[in-house]
């Protein structure tokens, strides 16, 4: 078990959710992070959000997290935010203002403020750097199973322990969706590199998955880093920033990848690995926009190489492609070459190869250099049954 | 029974479809007529759509169609179409490049050209002005019911007939998606009158509805005016155009909303309007997001009011919005009022209203003057199954 140094973790079950299971969680730093944050861009947002960008700004020193309510277009939604940490803050003797606030599940119904602010004596009473994972479960709602990564590696000679929490399941899409992702490190980080580290880490992973185009008013990926493995400052343009950068990344697309397959009702996860395109933008255009189709989401369910689906989101992309030039692999195997069915193409062999629960898609279009990577899901009945009655 | 004079239609089984229905029909025209088309944007185009197009600019004088097979991405598309339209041609002695064709179904697989030309024989000697419903057979693929209109109306007190022909069910998308509508009129109306009239028509009808977002690369509206009505030729600014216009766009509406009500596995109609955006683009912007939204199109299935989802779908439309500004009602009920829950929004009441085939959503974002109105279907259990395995 790696856990880094310098958090006391703990979760308890306020009656929020209908089910017993954790939906107050806190995090209690034990000394001053560095802290960086990104947020959803959706314009309909919880105050939530909106109180927690300004948190980081001023010093963090605690994270409270509310699951089965989203706090999300209510009337008093700040307000009760305030009486929240207001109270929270009394218990452990940090500034209101100091305390990180992310709520998720159902939006329109006010906060229970009342039940949350009875789980403050048990919350702060059971506060262990061992007990993440009472955290985790106070922060997930309808996902099936836990999301983290935990990583262990040295810069300066010194351990760096790292651990990312992650929440989410359906109303995934690029730009963060429903989505809750906290990172917590030792590491002795500056702001500039934490910043830049966690933005290109976010860009290539929980920016680039999609589970159903939807996202929501609540996402937020929050790292804090308490330098307590006491390395040398870890700045930009090192060979540590490199270090830290590359295990914060594969660690991010690690989680992206469990949100993914846990897409609600989801089978697989498909990588989608584009190359040939003019430039990185019309690369990611194309590669959301197949990301998204139900069509292909469905094909991919049923194992059927239905490979002109692909084709036909390609080319509703708005993006300038030339189909003739188009090569598709699936699972390794040609599939379309020159936009038209691969010679050698089996249907047979390919459907076999579809049914694993990780699979690659690979799309040339022959047209530049430049490429991007996505990550979706499958689109099942099941998705359909869960989405249609999740709230009441 | 409105049957349009000047159009002779037949329909057979020629075996392109695995089951015994009509897959390719006819269309003879006894004179010229005045034609107008309009066509997909999906950057991967049949040849069929590429070939049709010019037809339409020479003076058609014939419409062949065939479904279970799209005729793209394939070797020899257009090579296919020659040998197929040379045939007819001789047999109902018209020039080949006088015959409109479209094809729907599988992308991806050869056109069974020898299966069609077969079918001729029997297709010509069926010709008859009576005949539409085998022809409109002929062009549907996985159609739950015949989408049409008759009309007859009055201009220069004569009777005007006009036969609008739609198939389409999934992969329906704004832009026409995987949807062939033919418009037949024994209207006498100028070239001018009729493009204008159509454009318009559709930007209103098959523009703005959406059962997975998907479009497809064979879709086509086309329209045939015999002027065998004998009316005063309609000129575009005139009380006849306003009238031809009005009538049209009426028919279109009804066979749009009949595609949608078809969306594979649709159980309901949702009818999506918006008023207060500061423009027509922003407000269609905004209603295709809600219209695409896996998760408003889920709810919708389950009868759940989750408006939740309707504000986040707002949120992400990259509309600049002010959700605390936002009304909307469900089924004429006032759900949210200020961008929170609207006071005496009864989720029961509601419930039971949203069980209704057909539904309408009023969305106010209170910005400015403009509006739109968009129709979608839900997304159910059977959309899934019926995508999930197509093409295999």
């Amino acid at each position: 078990m790696i856990i880094p140094k310098g958090f006391l973790f703990s979760g308890v079950y306020g009656g929020i959710k209908k089910v017993n299971k954790n939906d107050i969680g806190l995090v209690l730093f034990e000394n001053e992070v560095t802290a960086s944050g990104l947020f959803t861009k959706n314009r309909v947002k919880s105050p939530s959000v909106t109180y927690t960008k300004k948190v980081l700004k001023k010093g963090v020193r605690a994270l409270l997290v509310v699951s089965g309510n989203a706090n999300a277009c209510v009337k008093d939604g700040m307000k009760d935010i305030k009486e929240i940490t207001i109270e929270l803050g009394r218990k452990i003797n940090v500034k209101p203002e100091q305390i990180a606030f992310a709520s998720t599940g159902v939006i329109g119904v006010k906060m229970p403020v009342e039940k949350i602010k009875k789980g403050f004596d048990r919350l702060t009473k059971s506060l262990q750097n061992q007990s993440y994972s009472d955290f985790h479960l106070a922060m997930q709602t309808t996902d099936a199973f836990d999301k983290l990564t935990e990583k262990s590696f040295k810069i300066d000679d010194k351990k760096i322990n790292l651990l990312v929490l992650g929440k989410g399941a359906g109303m995934i899409a690029p730009n963060m969706a429903t989505m809750l992702i906290f990172v917590f490190t030792d590491a002795c980080i500056s702001q500039e590199a934490l910043d830049r580290a966690l933005k290109e880490a976010v860009d290539n992973s929980f920016n680039v998955i999609s589970v159903d185009g939807d996202t929501s008013t609540n996402d937020m990926v929050l790292a804090f880093a308490s330098g307590m493995a006491k390395n040398k400052e870890i700045k930009t343009d090192s060979i540590d920033y490199q270090k830290f950068y590359k295990n914060l990344a594969t660690a991010c697309v690690d989680v992206a990848k469990q949100i993914v397959r846990d897409g609600e009702g989801a089978t697989k996860v498909i990588e989608l690995r584009l190359k040939g395109a003019r430039n990185k933008k019309e690369a990611l255009k194309i590669l959301k926009t197949i990301a998204n189709s139900q069509l292909v989401k469905t094909a991919f369910f049923g194992n059927d190489p239905n490979w002109g689906r692909i084709l036909a989101a390609i080319g509703r992309s708005e993006v300038a492609i030339k189909d003739e030039k188009i090569d598709i692999h699936i699972a390794g195997m040609p599939v379309v070459r020159g936009g038209i069915e691969a010679d050698g193409f089996s249907e047979k062999k390919l459907k076999e190869k579809m049914s694993a629960k990780e699979l690659t898609v690979d799309i040339n279009l022959n047209m530049g250099d430049a490429g991007a990577v996505f990550y979706t899901s499958d689109l099942t009945i099941d998705y359909v049954k869960l989405n249609s009655a999740y709230r009441t």
